[in-house]
């Protein structure tokens, strides 16, 4: 089983309208609401591919309970863990030219038993793991080494973790020994001070992180580890959405750690999926047939 | 106990922003969720003055819910009927200059099941009240009739109906006898094709309602019953918010009829605590002082 921790879990709700105009009151046509956050985004492209995967993570209120249900329907395990405060809203009009306003609540605030909690269970979690991955931001009220502790717990008990997170839980985290961090290039930059990429991915790698992957958009993947760099990139995707595309990029890695593939079949892997996902109309989704195309012919070379 | 029915239960909410531009993503400042519907706006108010009142209607869905959870955390009782389809949510977004940005989600439809098992629950309820208040708008799948099934069914059991409604629901509303039937002057017209005030208030009194109250804004209200015609109006609230003002007229005739007050004072009371809801900002409320102030100096004239 493939773990998933989401601590700023979200009810990500997207409204389709017409037109609307400042000041006005407009009726919304379609309401979608889905669970999200970047580790349920992973979790969902997992569970698409036919791994065995279970969302963990902080969920209250209202919206979590509508994300909980949302994520249910769709057929994904879940444990994730109650707190009082309510999960953020994320809320996005879409109108008939493809413009998106967004409107983004704020987020719960977690108290220190809470996550004390949260801590224990995702641990307890993590032990019957086979690969924990760890994604997105931290809500307030959880401490800046969160991700550290719960990386050092399934490192600990012999899992390998996957972070993807940004600022210092990404700086603090790397420092606990993830087997595999992904990143993309300014998420890189504001972790670590350095500005050139493989001057960044270093000081990740010095600090703990076994293997650093960086994403560069249409550019794809650059991944550097003890055995040296490699780079993968799908052809470019146009006009598709590139949110979510770091969030297949990470179940790729996630599902190669669980199946032993070596690192050039991985990040191709990665690559193709990404694209995949691009092509895809939603975060957490790709298009099998860009998939099952792109992952016999992107190749990852040596740099 | 005042019964009041609400059909097309919805959540209200608020965002309040500095400012939010097409086509880019806004951090929202506070968020406020409140149960609302017309329905629910005069049980606000009617808390407020005192007097035990019960909310019945639909609810269904996480919004549904939420607005329940709201509603109990007010103070109010709730008899609220579950149906399986979501309660519409209003959305509005308030930016720092006052400007208010609707987006209306679509509301529920309810199956015909559902409906039956509605109306034997509230006229099981309507049966021991004092009075019954239905308001607004009725939500798909509910027929057109529905207000003329529950005002005949309180009626038979010697409970009187205020009915506040528009279009083919008033129309037909109005036929099955209400006591009181509270309107605006453009729902008068709409539902009865006159123009003219006073030619539609008779034709709602020749159709079935007993006596017939017009509000028009800040020119006030004026009744039309068996005893004659009067009118009240109270002084212009500069500045203030009007929603809701029609819910406090309702609330103020509602508790004039457990009271059996003489329609002058009643009539005089409605114009006094319309004027306080329209100095307070939500709907739902009133200003107190207001309130108290006006409702010793509002007269009500015979016309």
């Amino acid at each position: 089983m493939i773990l998933t921790i989401t601590l700023n879990m979200a009810l990500d709700v997207t409204y389709h309208v017409e037109t609307f105009e400042h000041g006005h009151t407009t009726r919304v046509g379609k309401v979608s609401r889905r669970a999200g956050g970047k580790g349920v985004n992973v979790a969902r492209v997992l569970h698409e591919l036919g791994h065995d995967v279970l969302v963990t993570g902080l969920a209250g209120g209202f919206t979590g309970r509508a994300a909980r249900a949302e994520l249910r329907a769709a057929g994904l395990r879940d444990e994730l863990i109650e707190i009082d405060g309510q999960s953020r809203l994320t809320l996005v009009v879409v109108d008939r030219e493809g413009s998106a306003t967004g409107f983004w609540e704020p987020g719960p605030v977690v108290a220190a038993p809470e996550w004390q909690a949260a801590l224990r269970r995702c641990s307890e979690l993590a032990a019957s793991a086979s690969v924990v991955v760890l994604s997105g931001s931290l809500p307030a009220g959880v401490p800046a080494d969160a991700y550290a502790q719960l990386v050092a717990a399934a490192t600990e008990g012999g899992v390998p973790a996957l972070l993807d997170a940004d600022g210092e839980a990404l700086a603090l985290g790397a420092t606990a020994g993830p087997a595999v961090v992904k990143v993309n290039a300014s998420e890189l930059a504001s972790a670590t001070g350095e500005h050139e990429v493989q001057a960044g991915a270093r000081a990740l790698r010095r600090a703990g992180a076994r293997t650093v992957v960086v994403t560069d958009g249409a550019a794809g993947l650059t991944c550097f580890a003890d055995q040296g760099v490699l780079h993968a990139a799908a052809p470019e995707v146009l006009g598709g959405n590139p949110t979510g595309a770091g969030d297949a990029v990470s179940a790729a890695l996630a599902a190669g750690m669980v199946a032993g593939v070596p690192w050039p079949e991985r990040l191709a892997e990665a690559a193709a999926l990404s694209a995949a996902a691009v092509s895809a109309p939603q975060a957490g989704s790709f298009d099998p047939d860009v998939y099952r195309q792109l992952r016999t012919t992107v190749q990852a070379v040596a740099v």
